[in-house]
């Protein structure tokens, strides 16, 4: 297995796509190595801000073997492997062990609704022994859009069937006492919040870090408490990320996020969002880059190339 | 384009699983013959209660290869092309378009989910233009599961901008209300209620058949309330497969249905079913078998090789 376990602030990058709908490798691969410049400590890359399901499995594997040969670590990485079937979720997951990624991020199966955790169980436990990885495994559990979910009780049984694999998780349930329970309930299990909003009670409580859609646009700003968390600056910092959170999820995550980077850029490409989701309208725009005005955040530019 | 258009009672066939996961092609094959050997108009495979979305893109095609290899008639599939993304949907559509099929039945993507009707028309229209296919396609709403579906002005905008390829929709939303007034505004685009259960009022409101999970169990109970509906039988008929799907959709229905069929074949393999749903737990099928005996229904065994 690669490297040491994640932990800090993980980003699940956007995905920049062509006119034609296939993802742009050469601005992708600069976004990458940029927020792992800014202060990234990995890229959860094939998430749910990374429009991963608006993908085929196929084109993910593709992209991601293009930006590891470009010369992003595995290491640093943790793709999603999400997916309905145990069929993709296993390919998926084989192909990512197979570059020896830093882990994965693991959505529950989304299509049937109110399926049991056995059910939820028997899936994860056949993705894991198809693929005969041991690659490290996070949970994502994101209830307001997969709509189903992992249990305090279903974790724990992952846990105990699968120790060493199924080491951690992404709580973008939005219910902090959620994320406060698992850290409490399961000491040694790695606990990321889904949004810095929540950061510094993680950590405070032994969580390890959030992994989060706003790190597009302000790795370091939520680096920044992380680094700070055990400091008089802690709460001034938190207050700080989370007033640009707050401003910026007025409005649909994926597509404000695109714009940020799009005017931070100057590339209205970054703009582009595959459908189903459609980008801002104009208006929604200036009202997103008046609210962060009004904040005094604005987001950095991508590193410049070596 | 293949022959006429679907009406009737069109079967979302369940499908057999080997120990493997894999698709049981045989035991699948005979399902569908005998499905249309007791009265399905077509096999609507790869939908819901078939497990698609637990199948992979790539083995779901593969297994529509071998069932029309072995002598099904594409002219009477209908198969799901449900995928989250255009990448996949495309490739699903391009492939049973390029089997000359009756028709594709086209879920929303439903990942994302409070998606604008905007984007879902994108989607929808970016899946047809890139299969380059003028392959018939109904609308599959289903939200439910789904909870992304088709509005009415959505529906319409489709019919509008792919006259003669978008032209029906199953309806599983469960209401009766919505079914009719598609079927009111829409004169000329084909409904099919997705359960027997509103049948007759469908049929007289001007639809034109059903698509439904327990046509498995019950094809030819159904058909009856089809061949009849102008007769003064048809309300008995109604009432009485109404009665057999009540009985039914009080347990979970894919697993019910492969219980049924498993009994009424004395072959247990049909019970399986893939992660995350799970076999019914056999007092719930005692119970299942106790209900059908009380409208005194029993599931017809398969109908035997020629």
């Amino acid at each position: 297995m690669a490297g040491v376990r994640f932990q800090g602030v993980l980003v699940p990058a956007v995905t920049p796509f062509r006119s034609d709908q296939s993802i742009d490798i050469e601005r992708w691969y600069r976004l990458c190595r940029s927020l792992l410049a800014q202060g990234a400590d990995g890229l959860a890359i094939f998430g749910t801000t990374s429009e991963a399901n608006s993908i085929g499995a196929r084109q993910r594997m593709s992209a991601m073997d293009a930006l590891i040969e470009r010369g992003i670590s595995p290491a640093r990485l943790m793709p999603g492997i999400g997916a309905c079937s145990i069929d993709e979720a296993t390919e998926l997951l084989r192909h990512a062990a197979g570059h020896n990624v830093g882990g994965v991020l693991m959505l529950p199966p989304f299509y049937y609704k109110g399926v049991s955790d056995e059910g939820l169980l028997r899936f994860v436990g056949s993705v894991i022994s198809r693929a005969k990885s041991s690659a490290r495994v996070y949970l994502y559990h994101i209830p307001p859009i997969a709509q189903v979910g992992f249990t305090l009780g279903l974790i724990e049984r992952l846990t105990q069937e699968f120790p060493g694999i199924v080491v951690g998780l992404k709580d973008s349930s939005g219910d902090l006492n959620n994320t406060l329970a698992i850290v409490r309930h399961l000491p040694g299990f790695d606990v990321f919040c889904g949004s810095e909003v929540f950061l510094l009670d993680t950590l405070r409580a032994g969580g390890v870090g959030c992994i989060t859609a706003t790190g597009s646009a302000n790795v370091d700003g939520i680096q920044a408490v992380c680094q700070a968390w055990r400091t008089d600056d802690a709460v001034r910092l938190q207050e700080r990320a989370t007033a640009v959170r707050k401003a910026v999820q007025q409005f649909p995550l994926v597509p404000a996020v695109k714009a940020l980077l799009a005017r931070a850029n100057k590339d209205p490409a970054w703009e582009m969002v595959l459908p189903p989701l459609t980008s801002l309208p104009r208006d929604a725009e200036k009202r997103l880059h008046a609210s962060l005005e009004a904040v005094s955040f604005s987001c950095r530019p991508m590193a410049a190339s070596d």
